[in-house]
């Protein structure tokens, strides 16, 4: 198993508390030590940081940490490889261009009849299931629509994540340069941080940051993770088929699984 | 302008010395001050280190420079921007995945008309003339080839490539994982370092490699760049319109331009 960072906001905001969190669960308080990795967006552009190693002892983690960069839209993601091997090609986060941004994804869990579902235009260079349900999600966007789609994205992502997510444990973390689409198959959190804000401790550490020292009272910071990073802030638990769509620090819309409807 | 380096070799190298030479012209001893980046294959998965910022002054270079990331093929480029903004978006190289691998490109040179090419599936996400030739390139490719086709694809990039240079500069590297293509439309050079091995000494600076120190005697490395960036070693020069394709630190063919042929 993996774990997840997402990071959704309305001011440019640089993602290394949280981060921080993480990387310890990457192999130094966690199992997940077979690779991490890390996407910032700069408008539909993303810049992505990977390491087929544990991030805990990572010199260029330890440089993501130390040179924060500010970001709109992050996604970051820690590795227990399941399936394929330890490789620069099975690390998460993935990168495909669609209707010309970057659209990068993370996953957690295992699908395990992925390979049922045919590709499209987009494959996979790893070996991983993860890799090819990405593909197989951006292949049926690309399928249905012509050019980026805007909010009527939301609910045809939600539907193939659907599809795809009954043959396996499809937690995920999407993103297309402007919202944040999170995907809770058994574990995911949120929470949004915003005026008035307070002081949050680290899980794993006794890392405390004030953020009211560090925002304005207009920032909003939605926040996404497999576990609770923080010990003293109270996150949302998904519900299993939930997807929750994010943009500019704020949760926009919660989708209930379509497959959950359609029995209903 | 800006400048390309190129590296492809037979056993896993790191190319911090010739990187070290394209640095120094990015913002210090050249005006390339806009951004540059670096992209390094593991099989047919490349890892992309991006800067929209000097070289030369650049963090992340230094992080790069002091963490070498042995490679079999690497692509690096460092930028003064003709078209475009100063934007991650905008910095070079561009990766896309076909046929399950990634292709790295960078460009030098301006293509004014490139917009007057249709795109296919692939669309850039910043503004410059040289990811959208990048992807007029493989859009051909990919309706031209169903998958990868190996060597068929030398002459179809050359072909390519001299029609879409027809409406500018156009020397660029392009990588696919196992090949280097590397085109001269005005400027650029190679070296192919092999036994017996000797010194070297960036044009630069006083920075000097004793090769045989550190090869062994079947190590092949081919090193491709705009200017050549050493002083004592002797590389050969391009001639305008021709493409070299380098595999496993081998020039395995010239292509000469095919609108030359058709001329003759």
């Amino acid at each position: 198993m993996c774990e997840l960072l997402g990071m959704d906001c309305n001011v440019p905001t640089d993602i290394v508390f949280s981060f921080s969190g993480l990387a310890l669960r990457g192999g130094l308080k966690g199992p997940h030590a077979d690779g991490w990795g890390l996407a910032l967006y700069e408008k539909g552009a993303a810049r992505v940081f990977l390491e087929p190693a544990a991030a805990a002892h990572s010199p260029l983690a330890k440089y993501v940490r130390e040179n924060p960069i500010k970001t709109l839209l992050a996604i970051a993601h820690v590795r227990k490889g399941t399936r394929g091997k330890v490789a620069l090609r099975n690390t998460h986060p993935f990168v495909r261009e669609l209707w010309g941004r970057h659209f990068v994804f993370a996953h957690n869990g295992t699908v395990r009849g992925v390979r049922r579902h045919a590709l499209g235009r987009f494959h996979p260079i790893g070996e991983t299931d993860s890799e090819h349900a990405f593909c197989v999600l951006l292949s049926r966007l690309d399928e249905k629509f012509a050019e980026y789609p805007g909010e009527r994205m939301w609910k045809a992502v939600a539907r193939i994540a659907s599809q795809i997510g009954a043959g396996g444990t499809f937690n995920f973390l999407l993103g297309d340069g402007t919202h944040l689409y999170a995907r809770c198959a058994t574990k995911l959190h949120y929470i949004i941080r915003k005026a008035p804000f307070a002081r949050a401790t680290l899980s794993d550490e006794d890392v405390c940051v004030d953020f009211a020292q560090v925002t304005t009272p207009r920032d909003r910071v939605a926040v996404i993770a497999t576990q609770p990073l923080t010990r003293d802030e109270v996150w949302t638990a998904g519900v299993p088929g939930e997807m929750w769509v994010f943009k500019n620090g704020s949760l926009r819309a919660t989708l209930p699984s379509p497959l959950a409807e359609k029995r209903a």
